[in-house]
């Protein structure tokens, strides 16, 4: 048995992974500093998300715990049993957080305040009828998996109206794209929390971004590609919807001059919405829980092929 | 009957109490250029929080219609005959939904994201080491009312343990100062929303913030008397916690060179908390309903006195 472990780990993490682990067994992608796919091509174990090409070479691989709940890229591999587990539901907890927490900031005006202070503003009660409240809001979530279940669980007590939209999962009312039609002029919030796909790229078109009411939030925390972020920032520029949440974006890191940069009323994440502070400890707890059914041969854990 | 209208209502606003009332029967304080005082003191009923010094004077005013839940200052008035009301419960939803951002927007991190959006800088997966959730934590409330209720329910899905300290509020767990010293060491979050009086200023003093653990967040939605404010700003200062949430300062507005406008992981809301669209509506519609009551000579509602 040879491990590669491509995810980035600290001492610590790295102690904590030695703990279970033989060290002789397991090569660090960070401790190599020449050729690191020789070492690759020995291992038939994967811990982390390696290059696809990486994959196609390998003829020793037998398992890959991708570090992420995404697994587009790796979906259509080839190899010979080969099989590939990923982090289904690791991130719901902490996504949905802070989707809340952006939905939250443009409604009570957080993001503002946080700039006034900057400026030692005092606004006051002023800024009050500007404020609103998630209190009753219609929630159009697309996505009925782990993150689109973690946001009803948190939305529920705020009496918001849930609905969902999803092609596959059953537990959606919606799954058809021309329903959207109806249920996006009606909606106060609509989260993307999709997988990509060629059925959820650009799903939120010009066509539909326009249905959106002007008291209307957009949030974002599945793919980029989801959006016509051109369109959306025009609509943010023109102020033709209230606001807009956006962890992920189509190019990632923005480039400075984006123009998302300079949109009112955005929270950009930055790709952050999964992170916490024991996410590298967690993804170790997975990885060594299904090692042990791997040596066991028993079943793993979250296996998409 | 003779109204005072002390509430500053803009001119759809006027006209919606209107519907409601004839127009001779109200005096709009913002109306009146000279001696506001000899107005009030022809009036029976007053809507809004004039100042006590007025109702010592006046021999006619009979109720009272507050704009506010608190009414520390008025509840020692000896006039006779006359009734107070407040707006007990009006606030709940809005001030705890600023608390629960505030809050998210430290553990995830939002705050800080706002600022990095101003300065177009992408720090993207740097940041995830150093986001938190909410989901588990101790979470001590300091005051069993409205507020503290509607902050339960919203808390409960976050699978936090909430616990409440109120001296009064039968649903509290603990009703006694020396209890506090012992849940204080182990809560990660403490919310204030008690409401002024001699038992709660400085109840949050120097021995009490000594006991929070350097990961705590502390909020305060009540009154700013709570807290020791010179202490807690040197424990921000010194990063002995995790940060702060306040909606309410000992003064307000803060003066620019007030030292909480530097303290690092700080939400200042600016006593916004309370606030939002329908605010001044919502408040119209209890003085309406109250002056039915009123009028038909039932009981009122939220009667302090």
């Amino acid at each position: 048995m040879e491990i590669f472990c491509a995810v980035n780990l600290n001492q610590a993490e790295k102690k904590y992974l030695l703990q279970k682990v033989e060290k002789s067994l397991v090569h660090f992608q960070s401790e190599i500093t020449n050729d690191p796919l020789s070492y690759f091509l020995n291992c038939d174990i994967c811990f982390g998300n390696v290059p696809r090409s990486w994959i196609e070479r390998s003829k020793k691989l037998r398992w890959l715990q991708l570090e992420s709940v995404g697994y587009e890229s790796y979906f259509t591999l080839k190899n010979k049993n080969l099989r590939i587990t990923n982090l289904k539901g690791f991130f719901s907890v902490p996504v949905a957080e802070s989707a809340i927490s952006g939905i939250l900031s443009l409604l009570r005006g957080t993001n503002n305040l946080c700039l006034l202070k900057e400026s030692k503003k005092w606004e006051g009660s002023n800024l009050r009828p500007f404020l609103r409240t998630l209190e009753g809001s219609k929630v159009l979530i697309l996505g009925a998996g782990g993150i689109g279940q973690q946001l009803k669980k948190l939305l529920i007590p705020f009496n918001c109206r849930i609905s969902f939209y999803d092609k596959y999962n059953q537990q959606a009312q919606f799954s058809r794209k021309e329903e959207l039609n109806h249920i996006i002029p009606d909606s106060d919030i609509v989260i993307g929390c999709l997988p990509e796909s060629p059925e959820t790229v650009h799903l939120l078109n010009e066509e539909r971004l326009n249905m959106l009411k002007p008291s209307a939030i957009v949030v974002n925390v599945g793919r980029g590609s989801l959006i016509d972020e051109e369109v959306l920032v025009q609509k943010l520029m023109n102020r033709d919807i209230a606001g807009a949440v956006l962890d992920v974006t189509s190019i990632e890191p923005l480039p400075s001059d984006h123009l998302l940069w300079n949109c009112p009323n955005t929270i950009l994440s930055q790709h952050t919405a999964g992170g916490f502070d024991k996410e590298i400890i967690g993804k170790i707890d997975i990885f060594l829980q299904n090692l042990e059914h791997y040596i066991k041969n028993e079943p793993l854990i979250n296996v998409i092929k």
